[in-house]
């Protein structure tokens, strides 16, 4: 970690009472910091501000947020910047008190953005199932601990299926299926975290008039797709180039859509 | 908070990279100590090693935690503590560093045991589904937090359905059902905690030759049930007096397998 802030204070402790350690309690954004600028910013601030009113969280003012952002940047100009927000301390138990939210925000030194193609493995761990908290990046994240312990060395990324065999996500990203001209995504209603990066993608197609479909998916999809991709704020869009394992190989060029949304990823 | 131990020194502070507030990537338990005593600690501390088996999370010695928790208690006679452990502080992402594990000990006033039945809720709430981590008292618990925001200022607990409507457990508690001499309580393969005072109960079952029956339980058998029963380490083993908006009563004697149980509980 280069330096962190936490609620606007340089330091890299919190109070063993904040809810983040507590329950998991609050929420995160993950970005990538390019030519000295994060990438996506006002995506992200949307985001962070949706998943606040649907967990009663207070979104801090996105002035400081941003001011803080710019604090802890400083001259760097590659860099991953993380910003966790608790619903804040409170003693013992699942009450809250209600005292406002914890800012942390935290620097990390980045290789930058890669464009070669994924090597993949599907995992066995799955994912459960939970509408009411599906599409969030709150800080629960358990199963891609457990996914990650599993994933192969030579793989850059993994897919995860559901508790039902329905394609999910990647450990850390989205998952897009191509066939033919079609690009197909995994509804993300009962699990799955829902990227800026997937969102960027889905607004490119619908500019483009091809739009992105959301469905259900299975893995029979995947070996069957002509392209696979991968998004997230720091993996951008990367193609698959393998999946461990499986008998599969990417065949036709890549998708219009996704070369026009890669352009708006990971560009200052 | 009274007093609190992290990794054995005094202190109320944590790395902001703690796996446990990036990820929820650990465990806790919740112990009452009565009359300077923990109580139930051998179960508490087995159920915590075999949570740590199953998550790979290194299990401190357990002399280690009594020394602790012994300290922390000091002269206090009534109180609760809370231990949680988590993976320790990795740099940013998923993959662990497997630098060891995070202790915190924490210790809080508490009124002590109560024997009042309970007025509950059936709370609109609903738990998702993941058998990879059903069972574990882990600390990804944001489907609690939002659960207790629910709760009604005048229900001392809440009844928790999971999305396929099925009885899953309290709050903070699990939840047993009397029909005539039958006890019964929900399976915790796809949601749910194992509490320790749970598995009393069912220990104590077995040992009175009137094994409570795990199985799949719904709404309709709540509300037909001739008793009702919430148990947790601070709750203890408590009976039911009123569900919230439902025209249901309590009938019976209370069972005599909960009945000698209850005498386990919440003893030094």
């Amino acid at each position: 970690m280069i330096a962190s802030l936490v609620n606007g204070i340089p330091g890299n402790q919190a109070s063993i009472l904040d809810r983040g350690l507590q329950f998991g309690d609050g929420l995160f954004e993950t970005l990538a910091i390019v030519e000295g600028q994060p990438c996506l910013w006002d995506s992200h601030v949307a985001r962070l501000a949706a998943s606040c009113a649907r967990l009663g969280i207070p979104m801090p003012d996105t002035g400081v947020l941003k001011n803080e952002a710019r604090e802890l940047i400083g001259g760097q100009q590659q860099a991953v910047l993380k910003i966790i927000l608790t619903r804040g301390c409170s003693e013992r138990g699942y009450a809250s008190a209600d005292a406002g939210a914890t800012r942390i925000l935290s620097l990390f030194s980045w290789d930058g953005p890669a464009h070669t193609p994924l090597r993949v493995a599907v995992l066995s761990r799955r994912l459960g199932l939970n509408p009411s908290l599906a599409g969030l990046k709150h800080l629960n994240r358990l199963e891609q601990v457990m996914a990650r312990r599993e994933l192969p060395a030579d793989a850059g990324e993994g897919v995860m299926l559901d508790i039902e065999g329905r394609l999910a996500e990647g450990i850390a990203a989205n998952i897009f299926l191509q066939q033919a001209d079609r690009l197909l995504t995994p509804r993300l209603d009962e699990c799955g975290v829902a990227g800026v990066v997937r969102q960027l993608i889905m607004d490119t197609g619908q500019d483009m008039d091809m739009p992105v479909e959301e469905t259900r998916l299975y893995l029979q999809d995947l070996l069957n797709a002509d392209a696979l991709y991968f998004s997230s704020s720091l993996l951008g869009i990367r193609r698959v180039y393998a999946i461990i394992g499986q008998d599969w190989q990417p065949g036709l060029e890549t998708h219009p859509v996704m070369e026009a949304a890669r352009r708006r990823v990971l560009a200052p």
